[in-house]
């Protein structure tokens, strides 16, 4: 019988965890935890857990409260659920001496300053005591790169963005406001069967556009101005991030400039892209471009960022930090100018590395290329 | 000239800082950021702060990147902006030991261990050394106690989200599947101006309501069965929280009585509220009702948590905590019961603790009693 994918991703985490100094691991983040058991539950403030994974070589449990039972026995179909009546703190260590654990490894980058001691005091008072190890990057390392399904999924994802997208453009007038945009974005994400947004989505008009990370407000957008639709949706839990920035009429020449070299440093990335090759030249091939068109001093964040269970994941493609590209691995190619005041042009593409060059996941809005 | 409510906020939280051994503090938590500079900017993912507070007796500073810089400058008036280039790990330390910090107070529930770690580090290696205190509570309560200003926000919010309410549920038609009214109802937020949901609505309907936390799915929803709306938006940060149950057409005996059971419990858990009183008191209020009309196994949760800027914050109303209920508290009271398989009932109000007694924010849905 075939193994499920869950399954499977128990067997792999046990190989490496075999390759630690923990003999388990506790597991809480949310896409983590997804990831490796299927369990769909959000968590809807940091600090309220729906749950955590506990995993060695023999068991894998999941662990949850009453609120949580019910889904948890039916998503996670291969872990055995417990439900807990007191809280995290209070039962996971006597779970945790029943298994014989000696050593924990745990999620250093997520669990705060304040769970790790809590936990860490009741762990070091039973004898022998269990220790704890912070081992991050484990599940990120996996989550980093797609299998066939995870690809599939997120294509559809990408697919069904852009066609909500070019609806939305298709009605673009002048006088809507930003706000009322982005809530009929909202509408016809659901209206889609999406399992929602993925992230807020930013409608940046004018010189709301010159802010990478700006609030739909409720400015009206206009003829002629740089209109940036920053977008994402969730399906079956993987979003998709896509950017097109598009004018109503006939952008003014300097926006015009702007978007055609936006477009050939993000053209040209897209076809750099090779398995093997560092995440930092990736990002090089687009910054040159940009720097030598004598923008580089508004060009202030990295080239992309992996995507997946999360709308921000590894890998990151930036100067800073430099990852070997693998085939399966998917992320975005975003090359943006922004001019404070004025407004901002930012592209934004999904690709997944294949054996020898990127596909492109996000394929609508090619007809809004206002470069020519 | 009067000062305004954060230089106010500001004031306060020296002084508490007074009697700590901090003598400067880094916030990070978003809520807590708002509520002491303005900056209404929100962390995407929990691993990207757009932000952090850094006060002291003389300074107040608001460290962002480039991103959030402009929206820094016109929320957060009485801060001083600094735009980080590198990270916060990278360049805090160095402004803290300008400041001639000596011990460093930061929210040890909310600051993952890891970037604990990193940052005291980095503290430990200046001459003198920079300690790091967890401080956590101080701004959570300051927040447990609503001003004025804030309780006519929270009204406005639960009034909005009572109409919103009524109107969802005057056109509630047997067919129709939970997902389609939570859409409907986030629909209905937005183009009321809210700034969004607070929380992804709660359509339960039939044994989907005994799932507390259940996700809204494409059951339809069906005549004489329980009906769990749990809903809130948030208006200008503020968010409100209000459940109802109502049943299309007359209700079962069983769910008659649960709903009457529950009805009662909340009743005189509202009219017993005295400021003073203990949280737990409070709570034992509406459990003793339950566990007496024999459903108390069915009643897993606590009885209500505080809303604010955060959907869940303090004071806990719980069997296990005692919290003094204070004038300007603003709640939930939300018994409820839960029948594994056949549904469930859960009505929440939220009320504000005046001089004398409580007073309610949530007022529609009255008409839905199916008590009588």
């Amino acid at each position: 019988m075939k193994q499920s994918i869950f399954k499977q991703r128990v067997g792999i985490l046990r190989k490496e965890m075999a390759g630690t100094k923990a003999d388990t691991l506790w597991i809480i983040q949310p896409e983590n935890r997804r990831y490796v058991s299927g369990f769909k539950a959000v968590d809807t403030q940091l600090n309220e857990s729906s749950g955590s994974l506990i995993i060695n070589p023999e068991n894998a449990l999941l662990v949850t409260d009453s609120r949580y039972t019910i889904e948890a026995i039916k998503d996670a179909r291969d872990f055995e659920v417990v439900t807990l009546k007191k809280g995290l703190v209070e039962e996971i260590p006597a779970i945790l001496a029943r298994l014989k654990t000696k050593v924990l490894g745990f999620e250093g980058g997520y669990v705060s300053w304040d769970l790790q001691r809590k936990m860490a005091k009741k762990l070091r008072a039973f004898s022998p005591a269990i220790r704890m190890l912070p081992m991050d990057g484990l599940i990120e390392g996996m989550r980093e790169v797609k299998d066939r399904a995870e690809i599939r999924m997120m294509e559809r994802s990408a697919v069904m963005m852009g066609e909500i997208l070019d609806q939305v453009i298709a009605k673009l007038q002048p006088g809507r406001t930003e706000k009322d945009i982005a809530r009929q974005i909202e509408e016809l994400a659901y209206a889609s069967g999406a399992d929602g947004l993925a992230f807020p989505s930013i409608v940046a008009s004018g010189p709301n556009g010159a802010l990478p990370h700006a609030v739909p407000s409720k400015r009206k957008i206009r003829a002629s101005e740089p209109i940036v639709f920053d977008v994402g949706i969730r399906l079956q839990g993987y979003c998709c991030d896509m950017t097109r920035t598009v004018f109503l009429g006939r952008p003014t020449p300097k926006f015009k400039e702007i978007y055609h070299v936006v477009r050939k440093a993000q053209l040209a990335a897209i076809r750099a892209v090779r398995p093997g090759m560092k995440s930092s030249q990736l990002d090089g091939v687009a910054r040159e471009i940009i720097q030598n068109a004598g923008f580089g001093e508004f060009f202030g964040h990295s080239l992309g960022h992996g995507v997946g269970l999360a709308t921000h994941e590894g890998p990151r493609i930036s100067p800073l930090q430099s990852v070997r590209l693998e085939e399966g691995m998917v992320f975005t190619i975003e090359p943006g100018i922004y001019i404070p005041g004025k407004g901002g042009v930012r592209l934004e593409e999904m690709v997944v590395v294949g054996k020898h060059r990127a596909r492109l996941l996000t394929r609508a809005g090619h007809i809004y290329d206002f470069s020519q």
